[in-house]
């Protein structure tokens, strides 16, 4: 025991957090202890709240409520002929603040990545393919991430669609706005020249 | 809303950790989703257990379960005339770690800061007076932080050990073993050599 049994615990169980290892789960417990207690009990009710009520879309896989998310349960939306697939919620969040894309997403929740036991139905593909046979679909657009992983699921997902005779697309790679050549890596580069557009 | 409303207020409320701004809470939220849910909800347990239980020893504030911490229920602490006297809890763990002391200890929660509201009362001086002059006490160790509001604290408390002829002492502070002379901030090094000792 380094403190008290029950501060000893919360530091032990804040580390669960992404980029949380001892030293800063001990400063986080003292700072909840010595700030108003309402607010550390805030914030534990809202973890409750969360892990109980938060389940997945039954459509698109995304976070969700209900049955449907925010974006599925919107008429404009479910009449979009276009989905676009990401790897996670925060894609979706991050694509909708562009206000670029007014169509549906389909969220596969991660990536290919058979070492680690997620194979296509892991990631929903057998959901997306059914949606895919079964409703009007002119664009596939593929925004998983520009890794190794990403890549893989992105062409495995391309195979299924031109099979389906379903016009796939996948967004553009390159150097980004407001960035310096020499500051961003070859293969970035690479991408960037292999995908480059005229401009007449 | 940007997610969900669980969502987002789960979002919201992880930033009242200390270092955590939107973006990590955003991923922290996300893991905590992804993982089991399980582990999420044993964290929540975890925080509102410590909100509830966890309060302030009566003896020397240290945080406690009970009436009295660890230390201070430890009748071979009970009897010692050494008390020293820190900043935080997190202070009185690292003397631990280092098992010199075998003392016992007067926590501040804090020191002196005037602008903020923080005068000798706030930071338990009418209680450590009180200690001083009812118990036998042969030492006052001062390990306050060698900040500014540190030393002032020092000072402060010193002047009350010395009226009531106390001894007083004030940890060393130097440069850091195994650190090197040139990377040492120029305040720590004068702090050495007034600090220097005898070496025949
Ligand atoms: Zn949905
Ligand atoms: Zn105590």
């Amino acid at each position: 025991m380094k403190y008290s049994p029950h501060i000893d615990a919360l530091i032990e169980q804040l580390q669960i957090l992404p980029g949380v290892g001892p030293r800063s789960a001990q400063r986080m417990a003292f700072s909840l202890l010595q700030a108003e207690r309402a607010s550390g009990q805030k914030l534990a009710t809202r973890i409750e709240s969360a892990m109980t009520h938060v389940g997945h879309c039954s459509v698109c896989r995304n976070y969700a409520e209900g049955e449907l998310c925010g974006i599925c349960s919107n008429p404009k939306r479910q009449v979009s002929e276009q989905i676009c697939v990401v790897e996670s919620p925060a894609d979706v969040a991050a694509i909708e603040s562009t206000a670029q894309f007014k169509g549906r997403y389909f969220v596969l929740m991660g990536h290919l990545s058979p070492l680690d036991g997620l194979g296509p139905k892991e990631i929903g593909l057998d959901k997306l393919e059914t949606m895919l046979k079964s409703q009007a679909v002119s664009e596939l657009i593929l925004a998983t991430n520009p890794t190794v992983e990403g890549e893989a699921t992105a062409f495995y997902i391309a195979d299924i669609a031109k099979d389906l005779a379903i016009k796939v697309s996948r967004i553009a790679h390159g150097v980004p706005l407001g960035g310096e050549l020499d500051s961003v890596d070859g293969t970035t580069l690479s991408h960037s020249f292999i995908g480059r557009q005229s401009v007449d």
